[in-house]
């Protein structure tokens, strides 16, 4: 009997509204091509390391299910934020890990991820590399942030900014219906702590039936308080309506974030990185008492990574390339690499994947380019919206039941139960 | 020369997803019906004390551009929240609206709004009844609230709902994959100062595919923070993520709110209502300190109320149909009276249109009953839902422009200018 070809498949990281379109990509490729299982990790690596897993085929049935999938926000199969450790530092956590993909007959691991998943690919690669065992490692991107090197951009970041685009035209409209006479200033507080992708992203609402906000604020420039009060008086001068967008991430010259000048308390994540909240709500508090006008605060949060009601007709299909993709380099004998989305040409927007090894990926962050902000970082150009526009367009309806969205949600128990 | 049979609309009050429907209603019947001019006040009765006005067929050039009205959210003429004084207090100012609905050759005055709207059609009427004027005054409801007495629920209110049982169906989701062995609490904080319609609206979530919120807290109930706590801690030993929902406007016993325990600044309206913000926040930070795991708060603040890319098709019909029977009613001689909505059956779903005295109706508020929501007051019962789901059927796609929803926009210039 031949040995086994089985594919075990991740996610990893904070959520996105096409996660799992990556996930339907590896799953449909990975039949089609022949494999004879493929596992998904419960909660990433760090579920594996508990050997919690299962065979996808107990949790997909049909090509209705994949449809699904594809438009299922958060990670399918749960994620996680776990960090592996060098490998000379535990060699134990690595042991463990390659005997459970002996076992299962792994011929090759995927992980769909952002930076810190790609780190994870690099380091069992290298592992597997050192120790002369033959399981190849591929990377699949995602992330809302854009922040991934060597790609053009990631999957989730599209889905993310249309919603973002389609939520701050709303505010805008919102906000210019309420204010007669009287002022308004609407701060929109935005996702990405280092990287200000999707804070430019509202910059899309602007268009023949918005103005768009009238500043935003990313966080790769320091940001100036006093700068900032001139700009909204002298525009409260001239608009009843002031929207105005933030990162969650910005930051003063002396590398105080923004929000800190607020009293919300701070918990750090298990890569280090500080949960940010209150930007907003405290620039808001902050203008009601400079400028003496109604102010208010409103955080997308959550809702912009998860929102796969909005989510991206080209997001959602390239996300599910990518998938696709990741299995196909893997059965052509390519490990420890990442795939990457190339741009072929703008208008028509045309797009194909390429691939890269993970070690000129892993823990890079891309940020916006200065020069695609204008002169007092105050706002992005033409040639940012250029570039995220392609990304946004076309829908995937969701599937409606009973007036809302369906989800494909993972059944355990039947898992579990009398399917083999 | 036959006198002219004008009609002016207005729209008052907090923005929805389809208040801009019911006028889209309004001006279809209207011309339908014959009447010469329809005109729209930019920002209420506000508005008209300033003659701030405008002829409607300078906006509305086609039947796309009633399609896109009906997709576009908040209110497109402006809004405002303006109370009229009593009669006896300040009679000069209702000479003045008189004055200029004269002016105007004007038939019929329409108002659509919430509850404080539908004061200034009593208002209004009185003031006509009592100097014997002809003028016709009707109320169109509209609020996100479903606030309003004698109508079996408010147009503005299903896409509120459909948009929050989305939403909250997306965020369960994202915290679904996120807990693995930690613990995890979200809260959810909804628009509804005194009513809790929809805060309730977050049990659509619950479905084939979803759990629903765990715990939901209406603001007609007062708030016991050490019950919350019992609970919460409850709920800590069975799962991992726990998602709860709040009204905005959830009280103690004695009556302070609880987002007064946090260090919110507050603002107070034209009416009176305090401006809420943070109990969310509040909560959020005081289950981290007292269970010591991860929490996070999410506000669907203002994206709720302008959510038209989530919008409902019963309740952009409703709202359209709506708009439509005030004319009627107006052409066929009501006055003083208010526009309902009937619910004929439940499954399949029926509605009808009934008009009331705006006496009747005018600063009455509709609370969720007592019997609609649980034996400890943390949850809604199935009536709560069944009641809702018909709203939320359907869908009007957006009219998609380059990847974002189009709304149709109020061009003052073309008004001002060469149109006559």
């Amino acid at each position: 009997m031949a040995k086994k070809r089985n594919i075990i498949v991740g996610q990893s990281g904070g959520p996105t509204a096409v996660i799992n379109s990556s996930l339907a990509g590896v799953y449909k490729n990975a039949i089609e091509r022949g494999f004879d299982k493929v596992y998904g990790m419960l909660h990433g690596i760090q579920g594996l390391l508990d050997e919690q897993y299962i065979d996808l085929s107990t949790q997909i049935h049909s090509e209705l299910d994949i449809e699904l999938l594809k438009r299922t926000p958060s990670a399918f199969l749960g994620s996680c934020r776990y960090k592996l450790p060098e490998i000379h530092e535990d060699k134990a956590i690595y042991e463990k890990i390659f005997e459970i993909l002996n076992k299962l007959d792994i011929y090759a691991f995927i992980y769909i991820g952002g930076n810190d998943s790609m780190d994870t690919i690099k380091k069992l690669s290298d592992y597997a590399i050192l120790t002369g065992q033959t399981q190849k490692f591929l990377g699949v991107p995602k992330t809302i942030d854009n922040d991934l090197a060597l790609t053009d951009h990631t999957p989730g970041f599209g889905s993310a900014a249309k919603y973002i685009g389609a939520s701050t035209k709303e505010v805008i409209r919102d906000a210019l219906g309420l204010t007669y006479k009287k002022n308004m200033i609407t701060i929109m507080e935005i996702m990405g702590r280092n990287a200000g992708w999707l804070t430019g992203a509202t910059a899309l609402a602007k268009s023949e039936d918005c103005d768009g906000p009238d500043l935003i604020y990313l966080p790769e420039v320091p940001f100036d308080v006093d700068k900032f009060l001139v700009k909204v008086k002298e525009l409260l001068n001239k608009k009843a309506s002031i929207v105005i967008a933030v990162s969650e991430g910005i930051k003063l010259a002396d590398g105080r974030y923004v929000c800190e000048l607020g009293s919300v308390g701070d918990y750090v994540d298990a890569f280090g990185h500080k949960q940010l909240q209150g930007t907003a709500t405290y620039l808001a508090n902050f203008l009601a008492a400079e400028c003496g006008c109604k102010t208010r605060a409103v955080e997308l949060s959550t809702l912009q990574r998860s929102a796969s009601h909005m989510a991206s007709r080209v997001d959602i299909d390239e996300a599910f390339m990518v998938g696709g993709a990741a299995v196909k380099a893997a059965d052509e004998g390519d490990t420890g690499k990442m795939v990457v989305i190339d741009r072929v040409s703008d208008d028509p927007y045309m797009a194909a994947t390429g691939i890269y090894d993970v070690h000129r990926i892993a823990n890079e962050e891309k940020l916006v380019p200065r020069e695609w902000m204008n002169k007092d970082a105050t706002n992005v150009t033409k040639d940012f919206v250029d570039y995220i526009k392609p990304l946004i367009q076309g829908d995937y309806q969701p599937i409606m039941v009973n007036g809302l969205p369906r989800h494909l949600v993972l059944n355990i128990k039947k898992t579990r139960g009398s399917r083999k």
